[in-house]
């Protein structure tokens, strides 16, 4: 079949909030092909997105993605490969072109799902999915008595996995961190997950995260995540060899493959977080994902944003029955929650399930989304060469 | 001072051709404060990258380069690093960033040295800019024989050094490679530096380039450059560990300190390309600078554009003496051409020199570029958020 139309959908919340809440806005992609549709999500910044989809080629390594989708077939996924290798070479010089091939990526694998009628793990070639456990993402308090209640709300509600981050850790002095590991831990109580991100605070500087590492112990924290920027290799290597000896995650900021190989490599990881939202797709992050079973690193998914980013995000690792351990966002903004029509939420053994309705098994609610549009108009040199589409 | 405007100028020629020609279009930034202008260019996709400036906010690291700039003060070197900082905490999940950064950096840079009076490098700490060897940088002929007499016009003109690349290399079969090789030797003659840039055409399949490596070493080239996508680690450490030894040299798609850091430290090159355009200015490039110094890897600007580009990639490298090799464009579009009053020439003896005037030494020639603009309108829920301003 060919594809037939490729939009996007900008959406946002009334108010966006200076806050590390990645739910607050969404970037739908819907791609239809041979009657059918299927919904992707970038975890990236819209407008910039939209941009790179429709801008005016600048040299052969440098065109829209618009150019590598329009016109193409889509029948099996070496298609998706072929399309997604398209990408990689014609906008090599388009920095954001992974975060819109993200979206677009995982959209062609709900699309063929949908035609072949099976859910896009199987597609990847895992015979099964097995349960996730899900640990209930979420941004620290304020005050270290915020994080207890919320750790201990978390608890209340039956999570036996929680991750705290962001907010003010990092900002205000070693003792303030202290307090807040430890009214983390105390609200989730003493068998419970727990997992700290640092929301790359300390950016390179691994003397500074190297001072959290006997509170983190003492708090018996899971692992430490993203002290420092994505691909800072030499200070996360050095932060892994460091005593008390506490496991690093971190991979969310990849946007490509040999990205995520490098932190597998050289970073001293002993979690790799992949955003299919970010690292360009499905496709991708199954590569990521093989090559982490071979290099002995557990695959987490990243997601804190929609239950389509959640079902896409899993789908890569489905099939992993060790790699049990899955990021569940817990704070979503309504916009975020109304996205998808069917949740993904814990049985009563606390474990989520990959969907297994074919495709990513997720109906996109266009009715209750509509309040949510934010209207793009670009014009180049007067031409309209985008505007939003009737969803 | 108080920076008052950031604007962005697209230009583009009339026609845009599918080849590897980066000199195509243009994106100029222009900052003003405190009744001077500075000049920086990015080296990027002009649309997306006009979108990143002006984007709604979508969390507290997703935030426009806009939020970054706006209202803040340049009086001194420190000032740029702290924007530059921002820039990389604000727009952390904004992946165009640092592009768009990057011709904002060398913007700030060329204000603070008109304000300063003193040309960048001195502003790096450098005390003196030593002569550098331009190599006469461009694409293969379509053919052997075109760039064979590519090769010869290139001698002809008084080029001690050549680097011809992208074109057809590596995608018509290896026996076209091997005479596409000997073709630019013999036209350059035996003595010449000769590079071979393969545009990253095997994106991570080292045993395709290793291919190459009894041609090259037969053709004397040089170093070999890109055979791989930037950050293929494992590829460019394996080809660099084949035989016959041929030098490695790349980095040009790095878009941070990391990234490069790590094609330094683990991809095996003995010289590492930095484009100011594209790393996030001459910022980050000198980091890089300093970094190739300390790792004894010899450090190369990477300058397929104006001679404004060519100014903001000499100055983070310009004191560096034993680093005397420059990429030097040769087969600029007009626009390209027009940007830079002042021209970078060799001298009698082949060399070029790093302007001495204040900032870039380089003045915009506006009236010229008028008929290149291209005119953006942004409207975001009916509202305009960005369109050309004047020159």
């Amino acid at each position: 079949m060919k594809i037939e139309a490729v939009d996007f959908f900008y959406l946002s919340m009334p108010e966006v909030l200076d806050i590390g809440d990645g739910s607050q806005d969404a970037l739908l992609v819907r791609i239809r092909a041979g009657g059918l549709e299927g919904w992707g999500e970038c975890e990236a910044s819209p407008l910039t997105s939209i941009a790179s989809y429709v801008c005016p080629m600048s040299h052969s390594a440098c065109k829209s993605l618009q150019s590598s989708l329009e016109g193409k077939n889509l029948d099996g996924i070496e298609d998706i490969y072929r399309i997604s290798a398209a990408v990689h070479e014609n906008s090599l010089d388009l920095l954001q072109a992974d975060h819109t091939l993200s979206g677009i990526d995982i959209a062609l694998w709900d699309l063929l799902g949908k035609k072949l009628q099976e859910p896009v793990y199987k597609l990847l070639g895992y015979k099964k999915a097995y349960p996730k456990l899900p640990y209930a993402s979420q941004l620290f308090g304020d005050s270290p008595q915020e994080t207890f209640h919320k750790a201990k709300k978390t608890a209340e509600a039956g999570f036996r996995a929680m991750k705290v981050g962001w907010g003010p850790f990092g900002k205000n002095g070693l003792r303030n961190d202290i307090d807040h590991l430890a009214a983390a831990r105390e609200g989730m109580g003493p068998e419970a997950y727990l997992m700290i991100d640092a929301g790359t605070v300390w950016v390179e500087n691994d003397e500074q995260a190297r001072q959290r590492l006997p509170a983190l112990a003492e708090a018996n924290a899971y692992w430490f995540e993203e002290p420092f920027i994505n691909g800072a290799l030499e200070s996360y290597k050095k932060l892994s060899e460091s005593e008390p000896k506490i496991a690093l995650a971190g991979g969310e900021g990849c946007n490509n493959f040999v990205q995520a190989q490098a932190m597998i490599g050289y970073a001293g990881l002993s979690f790799i977080q992949i955003d299919a939202g970010r690292i360009g797709g499905i496709s991708v992050s199954k590569r990521v994902a093989d090559l982490a079973q071979h290099r002995n690193i557990t695959y987490v998914n990243h997601t804190f944003t929609s239950h389509l980013a959640l079902s896409a995000s899993l789908q890569s690792y489905a099939g992993i029955e060790k790699d049990m351990i899955s990021e569940y966002p817990v704070e979503l903004k309504m916009l975020a929650q109304e996205i998808a029509k069917e949740k993904i939420v814990p049985d009563s053994n606390g474990y989520i399930h990959v969907p297994e309705k074919p495709g990513l098994g997720i109906t996109i609610d266009t009715q209750s989304l509509q309040k949510y549009i934010v209207d793009i108009e670009i014009k180049v040199n007067g031409k309209q060469i985008y505007y939003t589409p009737a969803f």
